[in-house]
């Protein structure tokens, strides 16, 4: 009898996991370091976790009062109201005016597949998206999956050692007319008045829809509001825009999928259609999304007293991570690595550029087993009183064996 | 300026939610009833809850050994593991054979979803797929948008009161070569071995990709393994299949996205390069599954205690709905109603046919206000102490009204 087999001709698909973290874990170095990782690590080297999320955790698993059953296919309401007042303020205009609302999804790669699913039926047209090259990897893949040529831009300025915010209009100056954009948190870039002015500007007279991404809203400066300042500016423009937020990181709520693809719309008739839509795709992904993280955020963000605990909480995690910039400056200057280290101290976030060129990148990688991305965008958190030392006189070793060629050679004049 | 708006032409979906649902929240009448809930629910009318479920939450929330970090893509190993071994026995010759894997996926949507998509790459020849009945409504929609063609079939005789053993192989003989099919559990169906022997050979020779759906083992006759026992013929034969296997109705964990993707290849090799394609898709639909329920559900298999303690509740369950069962088989016979009843026993699970034409649930949808699905198949797990005379009479009423008019009319001929 003649068996068909589906499986028989398809292949191994190539493991998509960074190839930085596949080679970091096949190497045995025993002081091996990866200084890449997307969480927030506490000194011990684990992922930071809220300590109010764990009392809040235990009374929710004590409370006989709470059902099981599922979530509507929206997700919790009232994690949504409570994280969209988190987001965009409580007096945001758009609130005000009953023009925002969510989907509860299953994190964030669940708020750009539901968001990319929505732009590929109803904004056709549309098949370019420009991505911040830091979240390429994750997020591009979903635009390139459903036909979008997927371009990525980066606003780092790796001779000024800035965040420059000419670069960024000279980005969306070049991007094509009517395509997606999708911003990053850009707080380190500083744009004057004008600048946000003809931002905005190119933005609409292009018709760019922007997408944005507020992967850890409280985790850049600790000041919840000044973290979603750009959010904050397209919604008193009067744009329209999709927003992924994702509430894993800045709760250490890693394993729960709380994301929220956030909506916001001009006016509240065409926000219920938008939200009918993504209902409907919603339903056909996963139709009820995961409700315990929801439900332990929730309880934080509308008890005044874990409120204050959780916000507490984000305030020592930033400033560890300053204080840690800080010590990396200072003994790369005891050291007399070559350069100015002041960019490190002016990033915002958990992330930074430690401003290092591809050879010294790869000096590190290789001859020290410190994991970096080629680009030299670590996490800072990733650094502790353990392995300080080693790392910081790896880099000033980089740096001082590599001089002569140029501190930030750009890729394409590599020698 | 010129504005786009990409929300501006977006229309209103219609709710994709069952017209019945929608129908019964809209009814203002006190006593409505609604007896097509998809879950298990308790006396009291509320989701049934495995005990030992609450129980190991609160042990869990308690153990601070545990890590919140992200799940990998293919979610919690242990879980699945655990999942597979429940679904196909721990001896299995597919486990043994170390060919047989999972995807752990939010719910059984989720792995729809994630099957599906697998099916539009590799099996792109198949553009047609039969969903049993009862599921068309939650799964057909996934295979609809991406391109294939729906269509669903049913194996109740509305005249014989019972699942058809010839009509299954009647739909299957009929059904074009090459297409997927869904099948759920058929422990009522009662096929001859060599029953059994012409539904394999037909499915082998038209080439048909079996897609299972097991969204309650256990909930059906209580005996974990009896309720699983076509998977074992598949595996048997040595069929390759998907299967969505959903863990969120036997332990009551409704909320949390328990769901595998269950896949049976002819060999190791094949399986690895299945599993390696759906690890690509499920990184881009949720990159991470949630973690609470797959815990619970994990403690609760790996423990002898607290799976003793969850077989003892699922037979208390079962057993408890073969009582209603068989009250309303009693109540309706006192009641003098015309007929017989005794099919009502004869189905196992929580859902059943009633066994009434489209007349008379029509009559107990508007007159009575309980609400029936048109096939008549209902959850007898909705009646309890408190409706079933209220139940019971009113099916009694709309059989008599209905008296002279066929018992089981076939929608065509309704006169």
């Amino acid at each position: 009898m003649s068996t068909l087999s589906v499986f028989m001709d398809v292949p191994l698909a190539h493991k998509l996991e960074g190839s930085l973290l596949k080679t970091y874990k096949q190497d045995d170095y025993p002081n091996k370091m990866f200084l890449a990782y997307r969480v927030c690590m506490t000194n011990e080297g684990h992922p930071w976790v809220s300590l109010v999320v764990q009392k809040t955790r235990l009374q929710i698993s004590q409370d006989p009062s709470l059902n099981y059953e599922y979530l509507p296919t929206m997700g919790l309401k009232s994690f949504i109201q409570a994280s969209l007042a988190l987001l965009l303020g409580k007096n945001s205009q758009a609130i005000v005016e009953n023009r925002v609302g969510g989907v509860h999804t299953v994190g964030d790669s669940g708020a750009f597949q539901l968001g990319v699913q929505f732009l590929r039926t109803w904004h056709k047209d549309a098949r370019i998206v420009y991505i911040i090259s830091s979240q390429k990897e994750l997020h591009g893949l979903i635009f390139q999956d459903v036909g979008f040529t997927v371009y990525e831009y980066s606003i780092w300025d790796p001779k000024k050692l800035c965040m420059d915010p000419d670069i960024l209009l000279n980005v969306v100056e070049q991007i094509p007319h009517g395509c997606v954009l999708v911003m990053g948190n850009i707080i380190d870039c500083k744009l004057t008045p004008s600048g946000w002015a003809k931002l905005m500007s190119m933005i609409k007279s292009k018709q760019i829809f922007p997408f944005f991404d507020i992967p850890c809203q409280g985790l850049y400066t600790s000041d919840l509001e000044e973290d979603t300042r750009i959010l904050q500016y397209f919604v008193s423009q009067g744009f329209e825009f999709f927003c992924s937020q994702s509430l894993s990181k800045n709760f250490g709520i890693y394993d729960e999928g709380v994301g929220i693809l956030v909506v916001v719309a001009v006016n509240n008739q065409q926000l219920l259609c938008v939200l009918s839509q993504l209902e409907g795709l919603a339903q056909a992904l996963w139709l009820n999304p995961p409700n315990t993280g929801a439900r332990i955020i929730t309880s934080i963000l509308c008890n005044p007293a874990l409120l204050g605990e959780w916000k507490q909480s984000l305030k020592e995690v930033v400033e560890n991570i300053m204080l840690t910039k800080e010590k990396v400056k200072e003994k790369l200057r005891l050291l007399g690595t070559p350069g100015s280290w002041g960019h490190i101290t002016e990033q915002s976030g958990t992330h930074g550029y430690l401003g290092l060129n591809s050879q010294q990148v790869e000096y590190l990688v290789r001859k020290k087993h410190i994991y970096i991305p080629k680009n030299g965008q670590i996490n800072f958190s990733c650094i502790n009183a353990n392995n300080i030392n080693y790392i910081t006189e790896g880099i000033s070793e980089a740096v001082l064996l590599t001089e002569g060629s140029e501190m930030c050679l750009p890729k394409e004049k590599k020698p």
